[in-house]
């Protein structure tokens, strides 16, 4: 569940405007590469018919996507910087999202394995209360709930299984300098475990069964870091679903599995990677991935 | 080879004054764990008799130590920020470093493992010339040799095996944004392999053979980072001695006894950490850092 949008990039190396986009796009790209997908979002009706082809190509189900009619779709405005790493949002146009209320389809209350995109925390509860137990959740969120909506979010944190933040993010809603600290507090919050994403270090798990930590695929051509995030949780929740497991070592390979994918994202502008991409060239990546960080056990006498 | 130091600290957790220190003191006492080491660097005769013994104590032999008479030890002092990540000089008194010349013994001109801590390129040069080959040299450097010295440093560049520098000076270096573009201009530049520091990030080893990385080990208690390149490299250098090899497999090793030793410096002000430090214990910290960069092979049909 999140956001369909058209989004307009400018990197160092180009621009391009009203791209399809938008957390769920990505995720959702990512995820059907490995389990099929159920998608929940709104569009208006402006929003490119091939986009959503494309999706129901894939396995995605559009049968949660309201169109809106004379609606508008959320558009997205960015600018990078030079060094990939800071971007400016230049605009953002809420249109449909500004009423969107998430409505899941009766068929898919028994839904195992839910992402609920970065948007109002009160929302993705709402996606929570309607999927029936058991189930896997796991949520993004971002500073601007964690500081504008902290206690709708805080109740969120006791209904869900998974939070994915970045570092900042970990740091503001724990209020904690130390990141270990930080996901030792977010822990207390209520989720069994915390993902920290730290863009191009890499990303950590942290739960109650130790750390695993990641460091990001090492990329010459970064091209563009939009949608970098939601196609790793894509990953994941994919590759959970597809294992069918949420174990400590499911989760790595499923944390193995979002950073393959996100490596291989940013390497074109918009979705345009993702909509190429292969299983065969998802496991390549992840085994480049496991190659580059695998080391032989210590020789010194213990 | 590099310097001996009295340094004053400032984290948010405490202050000392005068507490030993110096790049060849972290790097020593953590390469002592594994190899003899035979120390090159100069004090006044401010300096602790004690620290010296400590040093003698634990393997490293001190025939390349010059004592100056009337003279002073080199000082600094520094003040980390909140966050741990930034700090600030607050003052370099060079004493007896201000016309340090590195003089190697006779005896040591055979030595086959060699850290040239970060010291003006000249003075790292002039220790690559008085050591015969076959020898293997691990240098670091800053951004004031860098930007002040470059041609000297590009000179050493073409005499080094391995070149450990953060991430920063690997920007300012190969004037590349991107760290895999930077780390494969460095390559061009002489050195067979770039060890890129990313702080709490960890480290990557860049070579002709393929990229390694590793993240940092997480800590809830980081309490000074003074020291943790020096005693990294270090760790690097003497496990290195300790394998008596230099091939990929070994160079990942020594970068994870290298992470393991900085994570456990930082954990005590000054070199407190590093003088408790057994062999042990060194091999505990290396094992959770695997265990917890370990994750299964690709489950995916390829």
């Amino acid at each position: 569940m999140g956001s369909l949008a058209l989004d307009t990039i400018e990197t160092p190396f180009g621009r391009v405007d009203d791209a399809v986009g938008g957390a769920s796009m990505y995720a959702g790209l990512a995820a059907a590469l490995l389990a099929p997908v159920r998608l929940v979002g709104a569009v208006g009706d402006d929003f490119p018919q091939e986009a959503l082809a494309a999706l129901s190509e894939r396995q995605v189900d559009l049968a949660g996507v309201e169109i809106v009619e004379d609606g508008k779709s959320f558009r997205w405005g960015g600018r990078y910087d030079f060094d990939m790493n800071t971007r400016d949002t230049l605009f953002t146009e809420l249109g449909v999202f500004a009423d969107f209320d998430p409505r899941i389809p009766e068929q898919w209350r028994t839904t195992e394995y839910v992402f609920l995109a970065n948007i109002q925390p009160q929302l993705q509860m709402s996606v929570v209360r309607q999927v029936e137990p058991p189930r896997f959740v796991v949520a993004d969120t971002m500073n601007f709930w964690i500081e504008g909506d902290r206690e709708a979010l805080v109740e969120l944190l006791g209904h869900i299984d998974l939070l994915m933040v970045n570092d900042a993010e970990a740091r503001q809603l724990s209020e904690e300098t130390n990141l270990c600290a930080a996901a030792a507090e977010i822990l207390q919050m209520g989720p069994r475990y915390v993902v920290i994403k730290k863009g191009e270090y890499g990303a950590s798990l942290v739960s109650r069964e130790g750390p695993f930590a990641l460091p990001a695929v090492p990329l010459p051509d970064v091209v563009d870091p939009t949608g970098a995030g939601d196609s790793f949780a894509g990953g994941v929740i994919g590759m959970l679903a597809w294992l069918d497991d949420t174990g400590d070592d499911a989760l790595r390979q499923a944390l193995a599995v979002g950073t393959a994918v996100a490596s291989i994202c940013v390497q074109d502008f918009g979705v345009q990677a993702l909509k190429g991409l292969t299983v065969a060239k998802l496991y390549e990546r992840y085994e480049s991935l496991r190659a580059m960080t695998t080391f032989a056990p210590c020789p010194l006498p213990s």
